[in-house]
């Protein structure tokens, strides 16, 4: 058995997610995949590589498929490349576009080893749709490497160096006040900010201790806890998430409903 | 191969499910993971429960993972115990928290033969995060149940008659009038009460009878069928659905929105 | 390992699809179910059709269970039938009401080699409900011929030509206009239409050329090309989608959305 990842924006109400799956199989029949998620927002980039680095981390040793790719079928110089990489971590490769989406996720592994360009792989599938390279490109390419294909049969070696790097925001402490960003929302409503452990541990190393959340001019009270019930119901606790992101939440509510904030949103947090 | 089946209420926008599996495969290389779904309302033990108990009748002998866990990391007079529990049933394991969720599909395993308290288990993984006892524990417990560790040796011996039970209604037969309440709604409408078969049998033994059902203090003319297609489309029938609940359907319609009803909701049923 | 695709009206909302993958697996342990899609719109036999005859042709040889019956349970005339298809693809197997719904994945498969009713199959879980027929029926089937049981053991044989097309609308070329109606609308907005690959080529024989597409009395710029990035950001491509069907979409937006357009609405396509 070999695992295969698979995360995408493809939503799972057409066939998309399915076809995958069977080419892979086709390809590899004794292939294990597993869904990350394809409810990622259509063509939202930085919403698939947080997800993918969040959980590369806990899966066996797998190929990632990952596909967020609003560039499909582009020709000319706005071409994004197709690209197959072994990660550090042994027996970690990953699939998909060069338009950021894997940075993170090669990162959290140990970095990249050895990448290839599989634009004209030989895997493809014949005659090679220009709106369906998940089927067409990268499927086939995944299945042949959880099959066993040696990485550098698939593609054109290419130096890991000119990877496309994902540009995320950092929050900043300054003086008493940590400005952040939102990062990510999940579907609890809970509010992954871009601060790190080590700037809410400088602004509020106690648990328990009383925090304001400013968001548009307004003031929240909130207090530092370790999971969503050291505060009353409704109320807003900061706290580390399971990604160890620096994240906003309501016990038994929405942060992301009571601030109103949507991913790239500021937000300061500060002692009161 | 080893099924471990897996149910919650973290729904499928977010890489929460998948990271689970991405545990259990690991800990368990050969383990099928079969989804019974996601989408239970957020923190609805009642719905979750029932969805559990409906489905693991039909289940090979499996490890049932079922997370839906208001409580999750709290500490404490209010923390719910995390469990394992083998079932009467041979080659049925439950694991989850002990908040109710898993008792209805215990009852229908058989009852409850051994459990035990995981909190402590030397499964989990370190460190164990606060909001994320699904990925940290529940699933890394599964996983070694599915590749065969036995139950004793993951955790400290309960009495299984301290297992928390589900509070559900039941409907009366009062006269000519079966008072019940709304235990649950499916997506196509359809709406299971906490009425009995025999209760049902009692007011109608006969099918194709006229019914009338009341709520909010309206009349709605139904008849008693068998399947949905035993009245006309859009009208109202009264049958013993799939889940064996006593069940108000219209036929290529939905009466959860004919009838305005909600879970909990009162409504009576009796003969013209 | 024994490949089952499976696509319904189900949703994830409930336990229907785990509860058929249940018993999928019970009678066929080493099966490896890929689910084709399951948020088909619900009773939307055409929708369904199109989906999983759009699937097969990229799965490996495999049973298809298929399940979007808006018939389930009825009895007398009005009953469909419930039937196993044998494809003269090698391998290939259907499963599901004879309600049109596998009608264009046969054909896709080369068509019905044999077919039997399976409505008192054996393999039938008992009691059989009368409104859960993927439970009670199909998903058993599927189970069993996935397991290695010979078709003709599993139901009585009927002639393949009395299977139930599906009657599918197809566009119209008059004169310099092509009168096409909208087939499918997927996730994206993208809108798949009746007009075939020979129609578009016949009115716009070169890529990049300019179209007129009209709806509703209200004519839209748009430009043949081989994929969305072929216009600018937020304007109007005539492609040849990865199912192969003339498509209607905008770049970075929604097709669907910008012309207000559902399956089943006229729209025409003219040089300008």
């Amino acid at each position: 058995v070999r695992v295969v990842t698979f995360l995408s924006d493809y939503g799972l109400s057409d066939e998309f997610v399915g076809v995958c799956h069977g080419v892979i199989v086709r390809r590899c029949p004794d292939a294990h995949v597993i869904d990350i998620g394809h409810e990622v927002p259509r063509h939202d980039i930085q919403a698939g590589a947080l997800m993918l680095a969040a959980a590369v981390p806990f899966m066996p040793p797998a190929v990632h498929l990952a596909i967020v790719d609003p560039g499909v079928g582009a020709v000319g110089p706005c071409q994004r490349r197709a690209i197959a990489v072994a990660a550090t971590s042994p027996g970690h490769l990953l699939v998909g576009p060069d338009n950021g989406l894997l940075a993170p996720a090669i990162a959290a592994l140990g970095g990249a080893a050895h990448a290839i360009d599989i634009g004209s792989s030989s895997e493809r599938l014949q005659p090679t749709s220009a709106t369906f390279h998940g089927r067409d490109l990268f499927a086939p390419v995944a299945g042949a490497l959880a099959a066993g294909a040696p990485l550098a049969e698939l593609g054109e070696a290419l130096d890991t160096g000119t990877l496309l790097q994902l540009q995320l925001t950092s929050a900043e402490l300054a003086g008493e006040e940590l400005r952040a960003r939102v990062l990510a929302l999940d579907r609890f409503g809970n509010i992954a900010t871009d601060a790190s452990e080590h700037q809410l541990a400088a602004l509020a190393p106690r648990s328990g201790a009383p925090l304001i959340v400013s968001t548009g001019g307004l003031d929240h009270r909130a207090r530092l806890g370790a999971t969503f019930a050291d505060v009353p119901a409704g109320e807003l606790v900061v706290l580390i998430d399971a990604r160890r992101a620096v994240t906003l939440a309501v016990n038994h509510g929405s942060a992301a409903a009571s601030l109103g904030l949507a991913v790239g949103d500021p937000v300061t947090v500060r002692s009161p």
